[in-house]
């Protein structure tokens, strides 16, 4: 194992409450070897590597990485870039120039499908390369994965928002629906069922882009709940869809913005929200209907932090560098579950992983598809740690409208 | 000081994260005098005393209580009903018959003036009572108040947003708009600037209620800004008026919702900062435009509590009861500065806090009135508590393009 020069990391797509403690993991890691020569950060992913715009991270204290790796959000910046034929050979050259041999790229889906990419091109060149993928996605999304680091942190912030709003509802009334990131998968939708404490807790809908949307079913749904509890809480998927498969929100909106990897833009706007709160208003007739759109709030919030979220992506970090020392080939870094709750990692082939979207399981929703399972309850928890805000309802017993106890 | 009968307690208007403290605060105390024969409490506000929907507060454990108080929104649950010349006549009579001698509401502008109206007809028909405002708003608009419980824990809650925000839109580059509540008064969007730390971090800028919002200049600020930096991040005030007055949010709304203190509904959907984002991406032609309505989330978010909130909630709730058993008179607790940092509490008569506003003082916003002055982050810091999460960026210094040192 003697494949010596410097190592480049960097990080690709949305950012995450945990993204550099992954960054920080590996840049730690890195420095303890001597195969590693220095490590280099890109700024901005792939555009940096294209532009040369690196920053030696051999020359940074520990001190200082220790309180980047609590900040929140991509600290080498970020990019949406997906590299072509050209930029492949850009970046190899650039590679050779630079005599990079390690190279780290910290993102989900579409950044696993970048590195897969790259690595393909070297190894077609006869670059030596140990290219490995450092999973990050608050969608939770990336295939055999048991969960994604960045997913707990913002689960817990949809959670907690929902623990807020729950109450919120409870003493004010009305309909409250609240639009979740997640793209095509529910999970980070479905984690605001952990919101539920007593038996009329919201939310009392879920709805997730893994079932088909229907307007006609939702009103029904919203109105049983309504007029059972007085209150409807609501968490709906950015991503929920017809049952052709389109998007709801790409039907409301006047021009579709899409990334380099062809990602509508979900997010980033009120309309889904505001379509659903009219639509309740007019066919069910309740005057109270609020809507919000969680937004780039649940990415990257400081003071909501998973603490097993925290310490899972340092581990990837740390074990995405161990894995590139160890090992023949490159990879994708995958979470596995081994205790409960305990995980262990394991390096995957890169096709294994490139480009491809987990969704949620069939046994984490409910038959009527408007809600989760006990099931995923379960799976989810431990996720979130030890130091979940509780809520306590007064208990204290009615007073006798009538006097009898004048004093 | 020989009143001697029941005490009621009770909260109106939007909850907030800390309003359980001053219940909490207020019931305990009550729970020490002989004067007190029992604690009730009302159940959502005016509506639960008009129904005598009332629970015994004496009859709750201390336990539960402790944990009650860390628990967001109000326990009692809540109203924005706001009581006539009959209902008056009919609140008067269910203390009599209760033998309810102290009342306790806790609320913000609308409830002061609620407790006023019910104290006056109290006085005029001769039923002695010592009615007392236990102050609570995340707006932070009672005269009279340097500062008020809530405000501090959801000002909290945005300064993290924007810290957030800040470093995702830093590593993505773009527009980020954040629509803010607040009402008429621009504190709470102001507390956005706590977010800034390094020079070029944002809110780069913010506009309040208490200056003129020009559609003209709003676009040229942005513009200078995003030519500046290559991003801009925005906090907008909910309440945000034309030169006349109009809140430009009652200018996009079909149908104009009020509550029965007159309040334009103002929060609760995204039009404000979608219509702000299309402005951008239209006049300026900026493509990565984004807009959040922080909306519901801001006032009863469990994971984010000033402790300094807590504190000061808690206080007013025991003063308040103290206030209500040594003076002769009802009135409003209020909050006094009287160290850096220490506050005291003063009891002011009721008319002097009742159905005012207090908005920002002038030294607290820029000249061009799109942005705080030094002397507002001097004034909100303290309130935030110790504990306010802290970000830092990578200083590795860059890497020479050239290859110089290859290994």
């Amino acid at each position: 194992m003697n494949l010596t020069g410097k190592a480049l990391i960097a990080q690709g797509g949305g950012p995450t409450a945990v993204i550099n403690q992954s960054l920080v993991g590996a840049v730690l890691e890195a420095r303890k070897y001597n195969q590693i020569t220095k490590v280099y950060g890109a700024i901005k992913g792939i555009e940096g590597i294209l532009d040369e715009d690196f920053i030696d991270l051999s020359q940074e204290t520990f001190y200082n990485l220790e309180r980047v790796a609590k900040t929140p959000s991509s600290a080498l910046l970020s990019t949406r870039i997906k590299p072509n034929e050209k930029n492949c050979k850009e970046i190899v050259e650039i590679f050779k120039k630079h005599n990079i041999r390690y190279f780290f790229y910290i993102g989900g889906n579409d950044s696993s499908d970048t590195i897969s990419i790259i690595n393909d091109y070297a190894k077609e060149h006869e670059y030596e390369l140990k290219a490995i993928h450092i999973p990050k996605t608050i969608d939770n999304d990336l295939v055999h994965n048991d969960h994604t680091p960045g997913f707990a942190s913002a689960a817990s912030f949809v959670a907690q928002t929902f623990l807020g709003v729950n109450l919120d509802m409870r003493a004010l009334g009305g309909v409250y629906i609240g639009i979740i990131m997640g793209r095509h998968a529910g999970f980070l939708t479905a984690a605001a069922s952990i919101a539920m404490k007593y038996p009329d807790d919201g939310p009392h809908l879920i709805y997730i882009p893994e079932r088909g949307f229907s307007v006609t079913k939702f009103l029904k749904d919203v109105e049983d709940v309504y007029n059972k509890y007085g209150r409807c809480v609501i968490a709906v998927s950015e991503g929920i869809q017809d049952s052709n498969g389109t998007p709801i929100v790409t039907k409301l909106m006047k021009k579709i913005e899409k990334d380099a990897h062809g990602n509508v833009q979900l997010s980033g706007n009120g309309a889904l929200g505001d379509m659903l709160a009219d639509l309740i208003k007019q066919k069910l007739n309740i005057s109270r209907v609020r809507a919000d759109t969680l937004g780039y709030l649940q990415r990257s919030f400081a003071g909501c932090v998973s603490i097993v979220d925290q310490q899972e992506a340092r581990e990837v970090g740390e074990r995405a560098v161990q894995f590139a020392i160890c090992n023949e080939e490159g990879g994708s870094v995958t979470i596995e579950r081994v205790g409960d709750y305990s995980v262990d990692y394991v390096l995957k082939p890169l096709h294994m992983i490139a480009g491809l979207t987990k969704h949620m399981p069939d046994e984490y929703i409910n038959e009527a598809g408007n809600h989760v399972t006990e099931s995923f309850k379960y799976y989810i928890r431990p996720l979130l740690g030890f130091d979940f805000p509780e809520i306590h309802l007064l208990r204290a017993p009615k007073v006798n409208g009538v006097l009898v106890d004048q004093i």
